[in-house]
């Protein structure tokens, strides 16, 4: 997605430790004209997918998932980091461990908002060593139902978290895929 | 709101301690759709007042928050309640007790994302005793900008949020405006 890529290089910052900052429009400041366009993006790429259901994890996962939910008219679940005190015990609940953080969450999406009968698309804003992913298809997969496609905002392609869920049989589209941050320069696959 | 308060009883479920529990379409599981419609009334709601920015808080601010922003074509910041590796220590900061889950996070907004001649408009999911709200307030007050108008999806009507905000004199409008959860039954304000 060529506009993404501009967005990047122009409002962008790499960060030591190979972190790319995109704080301007994505994960705390939102451009919302620039999520309605990632969502009608994603409808393009799984439109044919039969997608019964959005699944993401708070907070950044939040903005474009709706978004694409709302251009494909599908239900957007986000999984919970932390225990709400409405949440039930009647859970799903998957282990996540952030490298960037260095820490393990919990996440946890309550059973009514899965059943074995979704195709489930799972949109991301990042996709780096892909295990707030795992823990999503994790989910979907306790609640036996069918994780139809893997939609990425950005995707650090020299990271291995596309190459694992490739092996794994399953359909990754990423709207900008980046192969290398060195020298403090974004710079995107071929 | 008429078709949001519909939902409201059609789905919300009563807990006790006057706990509304409507994660099947705002705070779990989102309603895009839903969301989308309470963008449009929002803009309707504050259109005349020359919004620069929306202000609301992860994560179940972010959706409705967005969809306003999408309709209004203004950006959105989410303040975080816990700090993100790419966080800057620019920051403003405030604390907000939650009554709900009796911890204080403290909020923070980068301070590239509000300036001195904003006139921003805060988005939240719920007011009740209005913690959050105030929080956002605070920071808004430190930016010297202005706090242009409060908009809230559901607002429980019998707790003092509302009160103060307008004894501060503060322009709030709320979609969905709950009198009583007595008998775990939903009474709006007439």
């Amino acid at each position: 997605m060529k506009l993404l890529e501009d967005r990047i290089v122009k409002d962008g910052t790499v960060l030591s430790g190979d972190i790319l900052k995109v704080d301007t429009f994505l994960n705390h400041q939102v451009d919302p004209q620039l999520m309605n366009l990632i969502g009608k993006e994603f409808k393009k790429l799984f439109d044919k997918n039969n997608i019964t259901r959005i699944l993401t994890v708070e907070s950044s996962g939040i903005a474009p998932a709706v978004l694409t939910g709302l251009q494909m008219n599908v239900p957007v679940v986000f999984a919970r980091k932390h225990k709400s005190v409405t949440m039930s015990d009647n859970a799903f609940v998957s282990d996540v461990y952030s490298y960037t953080k260095k820490v393990t969450n919990h996440i946890s999406i309550d059973k009514r908002f899965i059943n074995s009968d979704d195709n489930v698309l799972i949109i991301d804003d990042f996709l780096a060593n892909g295990q707030a992913v795992h823990g999503l298809v994790d989910i979907i997969h306790q609640a036996k139902a069918n994780v139809s496609g893997i939609g990425i905002v950005i995707e650090k392609s020299f990271q291995p978290g596309r190459k694992q869920l490739e092996k794994d049989g399953f359909n990754v589209k990423s709207l900008a895929r980046i192969a290398s941050l060195d020298n403090n320069k974004v710079t995107f696959v071929e």
